[in-house]
């Protein structure tokens, strides 16, 4: 069966995340319905990264099997018409392997959190970023975020449910910057626990008030001990920004 | 009367603009609304830029003139509680003298359009940009637009309707700059014509696909004729993003 590997674009607000639920609308099963609609097949979509309510993506990657070959460009415009309305669009398909597998393949994964630090509510970016009214300090997050990188055990900064058998992970790069109102926060590893890159922010978050110093988020790390984690930081600021693979 | 300055963000999507209508919300409506509701006046806001019906705002500037002093927090607060649920913001309030006028002291105006340049609709940005299918060429478009860059009469980029009594204006800056998908274009001058940015950017869109070059966009502002201005860009992708003023 040929297998492809599609690029996707989403705004995760009104879904239960990626993975189809028991109830609620996910993005997979948008995706399996618009599928089913272009070739009358029920494929499983499978992602590289399991994104949850309310999570965004500007470059999720997942593939497909069909029954038989497509143009490339027909699936990536006949599943972006059949998704309509939702807010979900498919920015490229290309021809892969049988080997590829967009979870299993994936060599790094890059997430964004956005923060708007200011007192007034968001009105063009609501469901876009956090609203974060305390003044924070953007370079002390940095700091405190560059003493997690590395492989350390995560458990502190996974959560409760999370399925993975070990809390082991590289983080590549945790990196804060401020651009006017706006505090980007870049995260790269191959893999991230559950939780892992919203329960590091809200750490972070707690270092950028003043409230721990970043030898807090070191000794927080040290731990490896979830009650020691900072509050979780909203869905709303999340986006999957890229996947790397081998070729 | 105390006299106070606010900057305010929007989402022009709901609007008719800034302007009240006869018919139709408006941002200037939204915002007498809310002072009603904060003080009981009946105040006209008066704005920096009266932007289309679509248009977005990052930093609108307007003032108002209240019957009593007010800290200048609850006036901020106080009217982006009251403007809920509606996607208008107050940033900023402060108190001015009363020859400050939000529009006639204004030394600058600066615009942010916005295009995203890919096949697939926008899952994230709708309404937020104008997606353009065709690939687009920045390069020249950037070439096209130094080339109106300056004093000019502007006949050919303003619409039909403009009430200002002259066509001339000094376009201080126009760029084109692409990051990825997205292309960016700056405008800058004192003060625009009515659609005037729109209607550059219409035509540098032309330049983009090649239709034109930038010798075209030369004689097209030249000729000041409207008939050869570009279809005008839609209101979607145009952000009111700063005004400067003396102090």
């Amino acid at each position: 069966m040929p297998r492809y590997r599609i690029i996707i674009e989403y705004d995760g607000t009104p879904f239960v995340g990626w993975q189809t639920q028991a109830v609620g609308r996910s993005i997979q099963s948008s995706l399996t319905d618009a599928i089913r609609k272009l070739t009358g097949e029920d494929v499983v979509v499978r992602g590289a990264g399991r994104t949850d309510a309310g999570v965004h993506a500007l470059a999720q990657v997942a593939h497909i099997d069909l029954a038989r070959d497509w143009p490339t460009d027909r699936i990536r415009d006949g599943l972006t018409f059949h998704l309509k309305p939702d807010p979900i669009a498919v920015l490229e398909c290309r021809a892969v392997t049988g080997d590829f597998d967009s979870r299993f393949s994936a060599r790094a994964r890059h997430y964004v959190y956005r923060i708007v630090n200011r007192s007034s509510r968001l009105a063009l970016d609501s469901n876009r970023a956090w609203l974060v009214r305390k003044p924070l300090d953007a370079d002390a997050m940095n700091a405190a975020a560059s003493r997690i990188v590395g492989r350390h055990d995560f458990t502190t900064f996974r959560a409760a449910g999370c399925q993975a058998t070990s809390p082991i992970r590289t983080l590549d790069r945790l990196a804060v910057t401020r651009t006017g109102d706006e505090i980007r926060i870049e995260a790269s590893a191959r893999s991230f626990l559950h939780n892992q890159v919203r329960s590091m922010v809200g750490s972070l978050k707690l270092v950028g008030e003043g409230r721990w110093t970043p030898d807090d988020m070191a000794a927080a790390l040290a731990a490896a001990d979830r009650t020691r984690c900072g509050p979780v930081a909203p869905a709303c600021g999340l986006y999957l920004a890229r996947v790397d693979y081998a070729e």
